[in-house]
């Protein structure tokens, strides 16, 4: 064809400004070149290109994901209050209908109380020395030096805050996390720009640092971790709910100790299994949520960290609860802004500042309804089997 | 406002056919109605909602999720082989720039090597006894009656088969694995059904059992755990490069002596923060295909574990390499063949039967990509710092 | 003062015969010269030390470690039945006190139920290929000839079985775990022998091998890991036993619904913090009749590990549980054969071949008592403290 | 015999003082009765019983367990400076042999160097309420009276202090960790009075918890956790050394790059396994240091978690690290005065208060010495193989 192979293979871009339906039309003519799909729906989309600056590279169409809502969730939060309508972005047959029946139960039953415990977002650069020694008389350099690396730390962002800076210490490295509250913002950049100007500040400062990583796994940016579990990354939320024996009868057909006893296996499950999570379905609800709300989907490989704690009261209610440690969510920044993603943060009243407690509290306790629903088919399952043991449905 | 409260809360489902442009209107009115929000984009989608039948419920429009293209990506795989484009649907800016920048490195270091070690998708079943003694005699039966229980459950699916049952004991409980294989689905509902059945079958013919669970956490479906880094969930897939000691310094203007040594110390991060991952992104990659190519996002949880190994070459040349123990993938049913999502499948020639290894092996050999290309980036951090610290940038 | 530099820090060592009274008196001789300690105690032992050989090197004395004797523990085991002394040293207050109050509780709640499960010990090698597709390659052939590396390795021993080789792949790295059944020894040094002389087959008959390792880190020898939580390491057993109502409250003044909650606590607790035990004090048992009865105590880091699983009865009973997947005990090898160690091993009537299955039972039994024996003490505190909240002790 | 069973089965025990020899031959005697065993061995100690108290109850005998003597060790700590003969009781064969190895080699290599980086000593109480919302507000309280916890509880102990409370919220739980320094003592006695104590004042002033257990599974005593790997119990010890090359080939006649590439293995066997240790054996060097020196051995269990971290340098020396995040030792307290325990602190130069830190740096520095003569031996046996598979070796 005379085309150099080498301007052939190399996916064209706009130089000037490749943030146009002609750049994306370019680059699908390319891939059509080459692989002879027409790429028809993928063309299909409905803003400007232009708003895509800063989210993505090469951009070249859209994935259209269904969208099912569920609800009313009825929440009783601190920043979440009354019913909302939760829009899910997923494939999964049956996944909107498990979440919209757990949320009909958990309305019945007064609905779903939720509680924000800690705000923590984290960049973790390691320090390395010539000895373990360097490293302590570093790490306390770092200790009495915190006012002035958080002032060189907060300089880069308007919206994010330096809380501290936990030590970890493991041969001669420090492994450092430093945690920040992030605004509406989920704040992973935030806090790269942040603490690679603190540590500008630090090492042109200290003497003695044989090596510096702004990033050591330690933060640990997706990736699921136990770190993360203990110390907060993302909000750490709390959902829970008591759900009256009556309804657990009239809705499920079972008792609430057989929901219970069942638990009780799935916690030793969890446990042996070296699960990050000894609940049910976390990650389907929270996948879903962060689809249709333009959050990061690479962050539910942390964000589905769950503990489940439940419990039979006396009475025959059920007391369920999930916390979430790790619950990663913006409302601003991201994909927030995109056209779909910002509709669905309309949605639940969640689009903008000011609003990033309000929808940790709403996927949390969307989770929960989540885990109530799936806990109870699996039971279901039981139950039937429980008739054939008997032998009651046999001929 | 003569309309009864219930009603009014109830989302609008039409018991004939809801998988229609109507139905999704109506609910789409339904939610204008509550909040005001006009949805105009997310009514924006190029397909005939009856597709989604089994894919979503209460289905009221579309996430546009926009989508970049990285490569070529140079596979020498078993399955997969040649140049391809990757698709990667994100919002998080940098990303597909990111998996580029890798691609065109490792391409020019000859390619990347694909291989996939194992195949294994789970349901696990509990069995209570009454004492630990009834359970180690089943466990026993068990093996003994595998045929009939292969039998039992292969009667109700055409592509998956019953590899063999994994025995975990605890207490008076036993906690087993049934492992298949799944043709080119994920397989999730298909060794649900088989399981099923084959549970069905089992406690027909066990006299014993006090109590039965159909999944006991022990799967661990959409979680991250130890379980499946060991056992295998979905495929293991290892995706391995050599990266000449020049090519390192031309791209990188560093040497593999130092993308090697920060590597040890992010293995140690990984270690000491308890991770299920001692890599750097992995589920940047996966998440991003996954949502383009039609795969279930929520099992980014489980997906994203992953185990990095390198080395420093006597000659200075960069082996690198991830393994990934537990990637879901399907090139068949799920959300795989909706309007966009089979596009993307398409443009990697994966679309369909027999594809779902070729998948696997390019979502590695993609991860792979962005593993260098991360830890360069970390790196030049570094190596700015460096400069730094040894004050050639000061005036 | 005129001995040389060398020879004054050399310990001194009889090359003829180093396992004489002598040569340990030499040794205090050479330490009291150093540091001025007059050592009376170690040197007071009884037996011969020529006994010794195979135990230690550089014989110098004895820890003289007290022991004290806890029971009757009722066993209802199919090995350990009926009732045993059990010698614990130790030097933690109030240990011994606590094993024997729950033994005394147990016994009258009918005994402790025994059942051991699996029976286990590996060896570790790991072999390192040119790429992931060889190690695979590797890993078929290693399963079709199982028969010959079986024959192989078990020419080396008379009692070890090899039962399988099982493969975990990363990298081009294949990591196997040689298992075995090693008799009633605990069977390390065994495995060693024998896998050296199945991998000196192996590397003898398969070319392609890059590196090899005898061990690997996956056997995973005196560590607490996962993969011997879920694979079994050393004997499987599990000990359990219904407390009725009646005797809760009589001994206990408490109720069994009371020692369920703070179980569920303790749960949730061991989960949350990453341990490899949800149960109270296995450890304490463990060491202590390790070190009384001759076993390998460095074998406490995994030994340690458990799973506690128990059940409130609707009628009130507390069923309890525990269930040690890694318990590592020999009656024969090691240090059984020593002079106290044996009195001890003979007090349980399990001295020699064919009595370690028994061994382990009565173990676990005792770990059972201390479980429920520290439940009850925590909760003490708790009562004390609801009392305290309630206002009733208040003047 | 016409005694009644009751009295039959009852261990004896000396109401007015069971610390006596006879109290102890009543004991063996009962034994002897019921057993046969002569316990001729047992009876065989060299202190009068009367030191036991608050040791051990229902003292019977000792075990004699062997001790020998590995050194010189020659450690640059800050507390620890010279040259050490360290007492290791064991019964484990080769273990004494293979420490003094390293030790050896470590000498000529200029010694360990030994830094404690943390020393911290928890008890973990958790108090539950109505909802997370009420453990939230009661986390900011117990912020907010930190001053009053802490003198109530230090009210109870002259050598603890009271450094922090930790939070760890879950569901309406909330779990914290008081942490203490303990001086020379190993100070879980000492931090469940005062953690009583202070609960007891916490309880006493604020209303509202429902709940509360003064230990809950998050210390995690006698447990191997991530949490205690993390945030250090006992002392955060490191020891470290570099081997130059030469000294390498010269002893083990290898060289350190086979060192290192090994130790890249074992790290990925660790991180797969889920291990609580990257290294190879600290348990073996501290079970037998611990018992020695009469620190409790159930302790093992998370003392011998382990961090490894070692690099090749550019020179071809090899730089070996060990960090043991959760060492629990004494030097007073415990067991620490007994007969042979006290001479082999003694012999340390570690006894009684001010010694501790001293103390924690010779068991790290021992550890270090086993880790580099282990991993020797197991590349010994590489090498040996890689001789056979090149074939040299064949006639």
């Amino acid at each position: 064809m005379g085309i150099p192979q080498a301007s052939r293979r190399k996916i064209p871009r706009d130089l000037e400004n490749d943030y146009t339906a002609d750049a994306a039309e370019a680059r699908r003519n390319f891939l059509r070149a080459r692989t002879e799909v027409r790429l028809e729906h993928l063309s299909h989309y409905s803003f400007d290109p232009s708003i895509l600056r800063g989210n993505i590279e090469h951009f070249t169409g859209v994935a259209q994901v269904p969208i099912g809502i569920a609800g009313p969730l009825l929440v009783n939060g601190e920043h979440a209050q009354g019913e909302f309508y939760v829009p899910l972005a997923t494939t999964e047959g049956t996944l909107v209908a498990s979440y919209n029946r757990g949320m009909k139960t958990l309305r019945q039953a007064g609905g779903v109380k939720t509680t924000i415990l800690d705000d923590a977002m984290q960049r973790a650069p390691a320090f390395v020395f010539e000895s373990a020694r360097e490293a302590r008389t570093f790490g306390t350099w770092l200790t009495e030096h915190f006012a002035e690396i958080k002032q060189a730390a907060e300089a880069t962002t308007r919206t994010g805050q330096l809380r501290g800076i936990e030590q970890y210490f493991a041969s001669r490295i420090l492994f450092t996390r430093f945690v920040y509250t992030t605004g509406d913002a989920a704040g992973q950049n935030l806090t790269g720009k942040a603490t690679a100007a603190a540590c500008a500040w630090i090492t042109g400062n200290y003497q003695g640092i044989t090596n510096f990583y702004l990033e050591s796994n330690f933060a640990t940016d997706k990736k699921s971790s136990q770190v993360n579990v203990l110390r907060t990354r993302g909000k750490r939320v709390v959902a829970e709910a008591t759900v009256p024996a009556a309804l657990i009868e009239e809705h499920m057909h079972i008792s609430g100790e057989r929901l219970f006893r069942a638990r009780q296996v799935s916690n030793l499950g969890g446990f042996m299994s070296g699960a990050n999570n000894n609940g049910l379905q976390s990650a389907n609800g929270i996948a879903a949520m962060f689809i249709a709300t333009g959050q990061d989907a690479a962050n539910v490989a942390e964000s589905s960290a769950g503990l489940n704690f439940s419990e039979l009261l006396p009475n025959g209610d059920y007391y369920i609860s999930i916390t979430l440690p790790s619950l990663i969510v913006a409302t601003y920044g991201g994909g927030t802004g995109l056209a779909t993603q910002r509709e669905c943060l309309e949605l639940l009243g969640c689009y903008g500042t000011g609003k990033v407690r309000k929808l940790a509290e709403i996927v949390a306790a969307t989770v929960l309804c989540g885990e109530l629903s799936l806990g109870w088919a699996i039971l279901a399952e039981e139950w039937v089997t429980a008739h054939e043991l008997l032998g009651r449905n046999r001929p």
